[in-house]
């Protein structure tokens, strides 16, 4: 029997959870199934004209040049993002832990330093930007509970490293995001907080497993997120609510300090940190900046590395993947990647080459062999001490009912990953590519507890590629429903596309492509995608 | 029963090897116990004046000049160091493979390049230099028997990836070295090339596992040796034969390509590839080189970065290690330290802070159950093929009877690996560290198969921090044995430390220091370690 009951604990976490906001930022939301809830932030009637603008009009990079110009105090900026992320909180439940007197109170303290300087220059780089961030990474003074009844109530005694860079860097943390039960599947749904919706449409899953910080940022009530992907945990919620994410080769940014579900010590594929924002930018400047920054003196576990400026390619040589050989796309994903081909193949500045992934099932199969290793039972004695059941997207997965491997299959895994890493370097050599442009998912969100697949993104984690996912439409009218017939790849595919049943159901919801480098070549993917996407998105 | 003998694959192997040796190139060494044979190259007679000049006087860094400018022609040079690497072949049996004629074509082709070349800054970086290569790197043509017989006869279709980057970038191949049974112990010896003598005293090893690299070194028969390290391969070596070496992090420079005695796939403690050589500045010439050669390229393994020009520090605070907490450094050993510490007391740019190194024996442990994590099945199984014994310093080790571990116990030792690194991440930090001062053994070379211990150097493979010897002094009449009860850490550092017998058998051998940076910070450490070398050896 468990100590204590895993209900009593969520309800006195909502309830704590809840006395945070303070009560004159509170409104009724009525939600009702598949209602667009993108507007409500700016016709509630809470945000003044001056926070509508604030948290609507600008990306982290224009924030951070407004707030050391002095356009805006620290506090102001801060407040209207708190006031925004309560309302998102309400809509959508994205929060986890909220600390918005912390922040403001902070702000106020950035703001006394600002007045104090005198040169604009010597203000730290981040200086008075909101930055919200996954529940997983520990913040000193509150809960990492990470979604599990059992983890509640243990206040952090230490900051994660990339809460005490962000800190040290000037930013400003005030809220915690949601994340599913295990960290591990494509809904944020736990026992502990509940579930995050889609603020695009209710009725489907704003993405996993960083998907409290996806709907967050879809609503504006943050404009930069910190998330983490060993599978897609970035990328995923970036096309379900149609933000920029990018997942960066694993060590770049520090990843200690967050709270590990798995056995301790696990080691295979890596979980990376990474940026979720509006502008493609603000992941580079948040990548730059805890690059620049002396990620050693945080985090053992970093390649500390300085950032280095990426020189502009003349030409990039882009390969072309239209899918991964194991999912079709569905109408609306093929559309748009079909009309992001066009616009690249108009350009000057671009050249494409047709290219088929080799071996991606496979792969993925290892890949989910990596994430069992251990079994269940870690997971599910996390799970007993407060008797809390398998969430139902959990359960979907089929990750628990593994059993536990062996050392010589871990080290058999390594082999055949390194063939694969030859493989892949062969693809890109051979080709002389300097990026990888395919659809971040072959199809859009997805009703609750669907999404169970994550071929498109897992790819790039088995490789420790780096990836950027870069929103580019919504699903329109035109989007009609196909003949499930028309999935290649055989049954399970035939399943997965045929979920796709038209505009009446998902018009509206993001359409996305995902941009791929090469390992440790961040830099240079991010000179690529923003290249790729000024292209496609009329940027340029 | 094995297929076939390996006494007859050794024999053959052995006559084939001395074929490669040109007859006028042979005599007879007179080798006998005790004998120093450093001077034997120049007084044998087979060397002209010109070719004891350019294999005597000069490190590779000088000698790429001189090959530039065209001062000798590349057959020049590299016939001289063909030939005193088939001296040094004669008097202390360094090498495994011998490809002498392949090289000098090479280099004929490479002097018409040079003929044809109107800029020399045209020509690769490494134009003309002999690089010899510890024996596992494969070099397409020749075996990577890495001394097992069951590898005899399997000539490398694939350079491996250090090969193929050192031909591209103006490299001569001409020999590879030898190693031990196993590429794990600190005796040079194996069943099919047998054992690497220490020139010095042809009764003390020439350390291991890259030992043939380090004698070949110390007959001046190569300039610049790459070999791997593992827990000290590279700088065992380099303090047996009072040559320079180098271990950088893990990754730096690639290691795909090179023979593994370990089972496929294994993972934990990784080997790293580095150079040794005769000055400080060949070992930052290969790094460098390397690096900003684009080694991804050629080794899906690397953590591919560009080289970074450290900027020099104007004061260096350095923490100096008296002891390991394991081993008492024996009075030679003593004696140079506290001559290095005292010649740094005087220096402006060196701040001396005195320095423990917390849990050298835990880890140290720790690191022998990642070596051991498969068992000893698969090297006695690779022994069994030709019914090959175990040689005495692998069976002195005692890592072949440790039994296989679970995968449990390997993500137990990555925790405490973990804990280990936050500890001495603290330790450089706490203490404004740049760069830590130790010996690089507790003893000189040691007589044949009784190096069994390698807490001093493992301890930064345990950690993955970079590392760089530098020879400092030998042994003299003045180094008089010391009563065993001195030694301060129990008994087994007593029968460690009553090893040392006096100069009467041990003078003349080489005493090293070792430079220790923080992770991937091998710029850095080079920078640091270049001031400590002119400060200590008198350079300034």
């Amino acid at each position: 029997m468990p100590q204590k009951d895993y209900e009593a604990i969520s309800h006195a976490k909502r309830l704590q959870r809840g006395g945070n906001i303070p009560r004159e930022w509170t409104f009724d939301p009525k939600i009702h199934q598949g209602i667009d809830l993108l507007d409500v932030p700016i016709t509630c009637g809470l945000l003044t004209d001056a926070e509508i603008d604030i948290t609507s009009k600008f990306d982290a990079t224009s924030l951070l040049k407004g707030l050391k110009a002095g356009i805006w105090s620290v506090e102001q900026v801060t407040t209207a993002f708190c006031k925004r992320a309560a309302i998102a909180q309400q809509l959508v439940n994205c929060l986890t832990e909220i600390f918005f007197n912390e922040a403001i109170e902070r702000a106020r303290r950035l703001d006394k330093q600002r007045y104090a300087c005198t040169d604009v220059k010597a203000l730290p780089p981040l200086f008075g930007l909101p930055v919200s961030l996954k529940d997983i990474f520990a913040v000193k003074g509150h809960d990492t509970s990470t979604g599990l009844a059992c983890y509640v109530n243990e206040p952090a005694e230490e900051h994660s490293a990339i809460a005490a860079m962000l800190l040290d860097l000037g930013a400003i943390l005030y809220c915690k995001t949601n994340v599913p039960q295990s960290v591990m599947t494509g809904d944020s749904h736990n026992n502990v907080f509940g579930r995050t919706l889609n603020p695009r449409n209710v009725s489907f899953t704003a993405g996993g497993s960083t998907g409290g910080e996806g709907a967050l940022l879809a609503l504006r009530g943050s404009v930069l997120g910190v998330g983490t992907d060993i599978a897609g945990s970035i990328r995923v919620p970036s096309v379900c609510n149609g933000t920029y994410g990018m997942r960066p080769s694993v060590g770049l940014a520090p990843h200690n300090g967050t709270r590990e579900l798995t056995v301790p010590g696990t080691d295979g594929i890596r979980s990376t940190v990474g940026p979720m924002a509006t502008t493609l930018r603000d992941c580079a400047l948040f990548l730059k900046t805890i690059m620049k920054a002396g990620t050693w003196r945080y985090d053992t576990s970093v390649i500390s590395l300085p950032w280095r400026d990426a020189k502009p390619k003349m030409r990039l040589r882009i390969g072309l993947v239209e899918d991964d050989g194991v999912y079709t796309p569905v109408p609306p994903v093929r559309r748009v990647m079909k009309k992001a081909a066009a616009l690249l193949r108009t350009s000057e500045n671009v050249e494409i080459v047709p290219l088929a992934l080799p071996n991606v099932k496979t792969y993925y199969a290892d890949l989910l062999s990596y994430f069992t290793l251990s079994g269940s039972e870690h997971y599910l004695e996390q799970f007993g001490r407060t008797g809390e059941p398998v969430v139902p997207s959990l359960a979907a997965l089929g990750l628990l009912s593994k059993p536990a491997a062996t050392l010589k299959s871990f080290f058999d895994l390594n082999v055949r990953r390194a063939e694969a890493a030859r493989t892949y370097l062969r693809l890109f050599l051979d080709n002389s590519l300097d990026a990888i442009l395919m659809p971040a998912a072959p199809h859009t969100a997805l009703p609750w507890d669907t999404w169970t697949n994550a071929t498109y993104t897992a790819l790039w984690n088995y490789l420790d590629y780096p990836a950027v996912v870069i929103p580019m439409d919504v699903v329109t009218d035109s989007d009609s429903m196909d003949d499930p017939n028309n999935a290649k790849y055989g049954p399970s595919d035939m399943e997965l596309y045929r979920q796709y049943t038209g505009p009446e159901h998902y018009k509206g919801l993001p359409i996305a492509v995902q941009v791929i480098g090469y390992r440790h070549q961040d830099e240079e993917l991010i000179a690529a995608a923003e290249i790729l996407d000024s292209i496609i998105n009329g940027k340029s």
